[in-house]
C-alpha cells in the first residue's frame, strides 16, 4: 500500500485521510502552519489545500516533490464573481502544476467530490465516484487502488488534459452549491 | 403549454420528443430531408443535430428563429481525436450560436443526457436529471417546466455563460461510454 503525505488539515484533508486510512494507507500531514519546514515523507502527495496556497507550496517544497506522485485537488474559482476560472481558457491548474512540477507525476482528482460525500460515500442516494486524471498510469492505478481499498469508487477520467472538464464540473457543482440548486451533501455522480 | 419544433429525426430529436409529449406539449420535426424548406411553427425550437449541422440550419433558418427559443444540444467534439473540442477555448457552441442568433434566446440543455437516459428517465439507477443553461429566465422556466410535465427532472445551471461547463460534462461523458468506463444509458446525475 502507498505512503501518503497530504498538504493541509481543513475539511477535504481530514476527508481524503479519512478514505485512505480506512483503505489501510499510512498518511501523514504537512500543516499550514510548518510553513517551509515540513518533510515529504509519502510517495503520493495530495495538495489538499485551497488553490491560492499551492503557489507557495510549489515554492517550498519543488525539491521534496520531485519523483513524487502529486495529487491536485483544486478548483481554481474567482470567488469573487463566483462565475470564471482564474485560470486560463482551455487550461486547468492540474496541468500548471505539471508544468512546475516537470520531475512530478501529477494526478487530478477529489475536485468533483464534496467533504461530505468522500465521508459518507454518498452523494445525496448515489454512490460516491472519485474522478481521477492523469497521463502516468501507473501513479492513477496507485491513487485509484487506495481509494477503492477505502471503500470509495474511483474511475480513470483520462489524460491529465481532461483536468480541464474535471474543473468545469468541479465549478459548476460549487455554483449549484452555492445557488442552493444542491445541498454540500449532494453534486455529480458517476452511474455505470 | 409551450409549442415545440425539433430540427432532427435522429435519436436524440426521438428521445426529446418523446420527454415533451409525455408531459403534453405539441412537438412538430423538421427533418435533414427538408433542407431549407420546412417551416418553424414552435415558439421553442431544438437543434437536436450533430454539432456539425447548426451552422447550415442558422444559414437556412436565420429569420424564422428571430424571436424563438432555441436549445443547444450539441457536444462539438473533435470525432477523429475524441481528445479536444473544436469550439474555441473557453467559449462553446452554444455562445457561438447566440452570436449567429443575436434576436433568438439561446439555451444549453440536453447535452448532459444520453437518449436512453431520457427515455428511460434513469442514469444507471440514478434519476435523469437535464442541465439547463441560459441568460433569459423566463426562456429557461418554458422548458424546465415542459421537461418536468414529462416526468423528468430539470435544474437551471446558470447563465450561458455555463454552457462552456455543460459542454465539458457531455465531452468528459462521451470519452468514458467510448472508454467503456460507463455504458450509453448512464452517465452524471446530479443529486440534491
Amino acid at each position: 500500500m502507498a505512503t501518503f503525505t497530504i498538504f493541509g488539515t481543513g475539511s477535504m484533508a481530514t476527508a481524503i485521510d479519512g478514505v485512505l486510512s480506512a483503505g489501510g494507507a499510512q498518511v501523514d500531514h504537512i500543516s499550514h502552519d510548518q510553513g517551509a519546514n515540513g518533510t515529504v515523507t509519502g510517495e503520493v502527495v495530495v495538495l489538499a489545500v485551497p488553490y491560492p496556497a499551492v503557489a507557495g507550496i510549489l515554492g517550498a517544497y519543488a525539491e521534496q516533490l520531485a519523483g513524487k506522485v502529486v495529487v491536485d485537488i483544486t478548483n481554481p474559482l474567482n470567488f469573487e464573481t463566483f462565475d470564471e476560472l482564474v485560470v486560463a481558457a482551455g487550461d486547468s491548474a492540474a496541468a500548471e502544476i505539471q508544468r512546475a512540477l516537470p520531475d512530478a507525476r501529477v494526478l487530478k482528482a477529489f475536485n468533483t467530490n464534496f467533504a461530505a460525500t468522500l465521508a459518507s460515500g454518498k452523494a445525496g442516494e448515489s454512490a460516491t465516484t472519485v474522478l481521477v486524471a492523469g497521463d502516468d498510469a501507473e501513479a492513477k492505478s496507485l491513487l485509484a487502488s487506495a481509494i477503492e481499498a477505502g471503500g470509495i469508487a474511483a474511475v480513470d477520467a483520462g489524460s491529465l488534459q481532461r483536468a480541464h472538464e474535471l474543473e468545469a464540473i468541479g465549478f459548476l457543482q460549487l455554483t449549484l452549491a452555492a445557488g442552493e440548486k444542491i445541498s454540500w451533501a449532494g453534486g455529480f455522480s458517476l452511474n455505470k
